[in-house]
């Protein structure tokens, strides 16, 4: 089966591609023209594309891929007035001519990738941030090519992930590298739940969206789905685990820092779980993982 | 009152502007950096886009506008490829930006246009055409502005539009000029639905909303309003108006063409006019108006 991969440099990109051309599928990832690709498997092909949309047809043509998985986006926490054309066309337009190319091709499937920050307050629809109101509005685009065409789209919806060799800068990276020395860390009061997945589970359920596309694709078109962690907890109780697992204490000062502008206090409840998928680890035993990693 | 306009050069926008400034507006429009202006009323001032943010940003700086009534947009029935990026810079990229603009210039509102060609069907949202997709994308994109200011945005959403001195490829000029020849003109078997407003009315739509802003602001908040046409009929029925007004019968060969790609049959239905809004001509008198500017 070919398949193409958006976002194949990034850590859940990554480590997809590797676990899809050890399953057999054929891969080919697509990047900007500049990207560095030493992250990406090697016996994975790579595109690199320039915005010209006329090689992105001329790809398809030659490749005639089964399916797409979407998982390119420019991620924002919080954006600057500046960032704004760079959303628009990362989050937005890049989709639009994957779509349009997918349709033009007759591309039996195409995975997007959503997040659970669509659902602030866990509402059907209302944006944490720019980031996630692109990521809506990318859903909208589609709505178009899949009224105009047989192709299968799916949206899995992540929260946070974390693995081994993660190199974004998040909690239990920053975690690490404090444990590591005598240093104090200032955080909010970390009341807020959350929820995490372990790379492994993730690209378990990106796997098991390919097998019910490949089998039952009436039953996931054009939904969403998401992918839930097993456990959810405060992030004072998550330092806990952490805690345990590295063998020592954090010093972290809790409630010296404020909740970020629209901090997500629970993450959005009402999402179907991917069908046939559901996470494995404990973040106990993916948390004992990881910073096996680290060491 | 200041007012920014988007749109300016357009057939609504035009007339738009000169009624704003008849009733004592002071009116700012923004065009691209190589538009004709010779459209717009001389009264108003003219800023010219180069697309350098901070630009809009030192307008708005300059002018504390109290509200944004943007009607630009690329309108396309059907797209080519090579249009996608100039459909997503005109319909989501560009309102974006001024979305941003206003929320750090503290706007107090912004009228979105709409079409009801999100509602193929009549469906709660299902659009004809990638056009009316990334009218339905910058939507969502507004909800993350109004969550996080306290800008009243409103949608009026409009369908087909008519009038004298309309510049626009649309039937009336069509006919107009069918009926100066000896021609033939092939057309659909013409059963579709048209639902057509008098530019007079639209223009009174947008000045009705105007006053909801003013007074009622919570009333209209986050919500999404129609222009409807006092009647509804089929073209047919429609082309039978227009012979009487200009009192020769057309030389139209129905059904010798196909409907188009997801002809309109039914105009969306379930939209709530404008508060303290509705049509006031019947087609009769309107296109009698309008064939007497073309003659």
């Amino acid at each position: 089966m070919q398949v193409l991969i958006t976002g194949a440099t990034g850590f859940i990109g990554q480590n997809l591609v590797k676990s899809l051309l050890n399953k057999g599928y054929s891969i080919t990832t697509i990047v900007r023209h500049n990207s560095d690709i030493s992250s990406i498997d090697s016996r994975a092909e790579v595109f690199r594309y320039s915005g010209e949309i006329t090689e992105l047809i001329a790809l398809f043509q030659n490749k005639q891929f089964d399916g797409v998985i979407h998982l390119a986006s420019l991620f924002l926490a919080s954006h600057r007035t500046e960032d704004i054309s760079s959303l628009v066309f990362s989050n937005i337009q890049f989709g639009t001519e994957l779509l349009e190319v997918c349709k033009l091709s007759e591309t039996k499937w195409f995975i997007n990738t959503g997040t659970f920050w669509q659902h602030y307050h866990t509402d059907n629809y209302n944006p944490v941030n720019l980031y996630a109101a692109t990521k809506q509005a990318f859903e909208d685009i589609a709505k178009y090519y899949t009224e105009t065409s047989n192709m299968v789209f799916t949206t899995i919806k992540l929260n946070d992930t974390f693995g081994p060799h993660d190199p974004r800068n998040k909690v239990f990276n920053l975690w690490y590298r404090l444990s590591q020395t005598d240093d104090t860390l200032e955080m909010s009061p970390g009341e807020q739940i959350i929820d995490i997945c372990y790379i492994d589970d993730v690209i378990g359920a990106y796997e098991t969206m390919i097998d019910n596309l490949m089998n039952t694709s009436e039953r996931v078109k054009n939904k969403t789905f998401s992918v839930r962690s097993k456990e959810r907890m405060s992030l004072i109780n998550l330092s806990k685990i952490f805690e345990k697992a590295i063998g020592k204490p954090l010093n972290i000062q809790w409630g010296k820092r404020d909740y970020r502008e629209r901090e997500v206090m629970t993450p959005w409840e009402n999402g179907e779980n991917v069908p046939g998928w559901e996470a494995k680890y404990t973040l106990d035993e993916a948390i004992k993982k990881t910073i096996g990693a680290m060491k």
